[in-house]
């Protein structure tokens, strides 16, 4: 079994490529996380999703919790094998879906007693029931349990509410059973604030994790104000661990969390917004359900060496979408994917070449481009 | 560009194997067409079918008509470019989804007036409109557009309407533009009624057609029903040409249908199966959703070499199912059609072997077991 390690193999200002090696494979740093919810990533099979250049996907305690339930996909060999995905997989917690999906949830000290959204069955969830169901799915990075309050609170509540993550993290580190190749991430809350992000931070160094993640952001707050909390949080993470920034998220909050120093990323941006017909180009976002693309025999984007762009026009994408077909968020998702990991492909090159400040004023040039100009023979209709 | 043509190589009773050129590649008979409906088999990649064993898929002209639109596809290079389908394509006439999904359907000499269920934008149908959406379409396989009369209508009526459909059949085949590669099939009406059939069949002959449809079954009469239809049926048509059951069916249908002498069938059921959880394997088929698979390690069944069997449990494919994920059936579906290709494959080489009865004797056999028995585990629960 290998080491569960990170080494970072360049830096460019604050970012840096790495490699994280895990039980089930090395992570290509910056990474870009597809979310596996329910043990599978929606619309896509496990080969697909490994040929968009997806290194490590994660998966959702909570709904896997629920259901199956984690003893279940145990005895059936584990979330690897269930699913039939050989690499990594990072799981989070079940914090934040607890707060923003389950019913009736009650908080105590102990932990976070809460009603199922599917059928109401009461649950129990603690920090150590927690990195125990992490476990029992066979996650290569288990997430501490964290408590995640609502962005509009007050200050005083934050840091309440902060310092019981605190002290989760800690019942999660103990619980967390240690084995070559798996690790656990602690995950810095504390809001907006400053000094509350600082205290956090320390509180888990204190701890002592193999990699931290920045929580509590993606949350309804500005771009600014998450790249503002990102830019008083991160030099108080340790150098040479992975940084995780959870929930994030558009490409261009991927490109500033890179060049703050963040290496890991996961959002159900990609996969949400292929199934409601959002195309990702490096042009901006398609909505293909627009009548524009009706007669556009052209793909998503000129150089998208995707299978989906070298084989459909965005008129047979539109088609789907309109005769609500399957096909259409398989394919949609899958070239929505592939432009997330090409995208972290891009920015790797770039800080290895040390020229990821040219790579970004590539990448926001063509972002304001806008989509391209429509087809002639559509503008006389 | 190669001939239409079609070659049997092989007979086993009334049963043969054979081949069909087309434009775009050879079908191998006994065939198997997975059903195509808006330009996509539904939860299906191209690839994904092709590597399924199918030679060759169908397209509905009724559906492609009214939406994306037979000019819209062939400005678009037509409906093999569109989807991304390189193989043969067999386009059926839309006399048939003309009369079980349109609405305000007025029937005439000319043809038929109907609303679109879609917009309830009104269209009219003749033989030749057919034929022309079809040639723009390019299908390998044109069909000729004929009326389709619900099971329990009488004889007279039945007689008017099959003479109807040889008018029609005749003005069909006059449409036809004629190109090497690309053919025409006439479809014998009549429903249970010997000497309709007759008359229908020696009306096609007469006017001359590449392959001969058996039409107006599986529409709600009995299994013995339709294969007394196809017993006294089949003598009438040619000896060279290939004959298609359309809309034909359950794996013993199709079994059935190739001892009398059927090269090719089509039917929407691995399909749609696959997406409400039916699952089908060599001792019946199987209900996903049931609570019995829901901790059954084991694949849909032995020796299945499809990429589901290979790679996931019947209890991941349940889980995949209660959490009304998409990749459940996009895996039944790829799983089902993969079962139907390997029992046209198997019918063919028993063919080959001479050897057709052997391999039904086990067919039924293992049909008739049921499925594989519970689990202990399961048993206790």
């Amino acid at each position: 079994m290998s080491k569960f390690e990170f080494k970072i193999t360049n830096v460019d200002g604050n970012a840096r490529t790495g490699v994280l090696h895990t039980a089930h494979g090395d992570i290509r740093t910056p990474a870009f996380m597809p979310v596996g919810t329910a043990g599978t990533v929606k619309a896509m099979t496990p080969e697909d999703v490994k040929a968009t250049g997806s290194d490590i996907l994660l998966g959702n305690t909570y709904h896997l919790m629920l259901r199956p339930g984690a003893e279940q996909v145990a005895k059936l060999g584990g979330l690897h094998k269930f699913m039939n995905w050989k690499r990594p997989i990072l799981t989070d917690s079940g914090g934040f879906q607890v707060m923003s999906l389950a019913k009736l949830r009650e908080l105590s000290e102990d932990g976070v007693t809460f009603q199922s959204h599917i059928d109401g069955k009461k649950y129990h969830l603690t920090p150590q029931r927690s990195v125990e169901i992490q476990h029992l799915l066979g996650a290569d990075i288990t997430m501490v349990l964290d408590e995640c309050p609502k962005h509009s609170q007050h200050k005083k509540d934050m840091a309440v509410s902060m310092r019981l993550s605190s002290r989760w993290a800690a019942r999660s580190k103990e619980a967390f059973i240690n084995r070559p190749g798996y690790g656990i991430f602690g995950i810095v809350q504390g809001n907006v604030f400053k000094d509350l992000r600082e205290e956090s931070a320390n509180d888990l160094k204190k701890i002592g994790f193999e990699g931290y993640a920045i929580g509590g952001l993606a949350v309804g707050e500005r771009q600014d104000e998450m790249l503002t909390t990102l830019d008083f949080t991160i030099p108080h993470l340790p150098r040479n661990k992975p940084r995780y920034l959870m929930g994030v998220g558009t490409p261009s909050d991927i490109v500033e969390g890179v060049i703050r120093g963040i290496d890991m990323f996961d959002c159900v941006m990609p996969t949400r917004s292929g199934r409601t017909g959002k195309g990702f180009t490096p042009r901006g976002e398609i909505n293909i359900r627009n009548a524009r693309h009706a007669e556009d025999p052209r793909q998503l984007y000129d150089n998208c060496k995707c299978p989906v762009c070298n084989n459909y026009s965005r008129a047979y994408l539109h088609h789907l979408f309109k005769a609500n077909e399957m096909l259409g968020p398989m394919l949609l998702t899958r070239h929505n994917l592939t432009y997330y990991q090409d995208l972290m492909h891009s920015i790797r090159n770039s800080i290895s070449n040390n020229d990821l400040s040219g790579f970004i004023k590539n990448f926001y040039r063509d972002q304001l481009k806008g989509d391209v100009e429509r087809l002639e023979t559509e503008v006389h209709h």
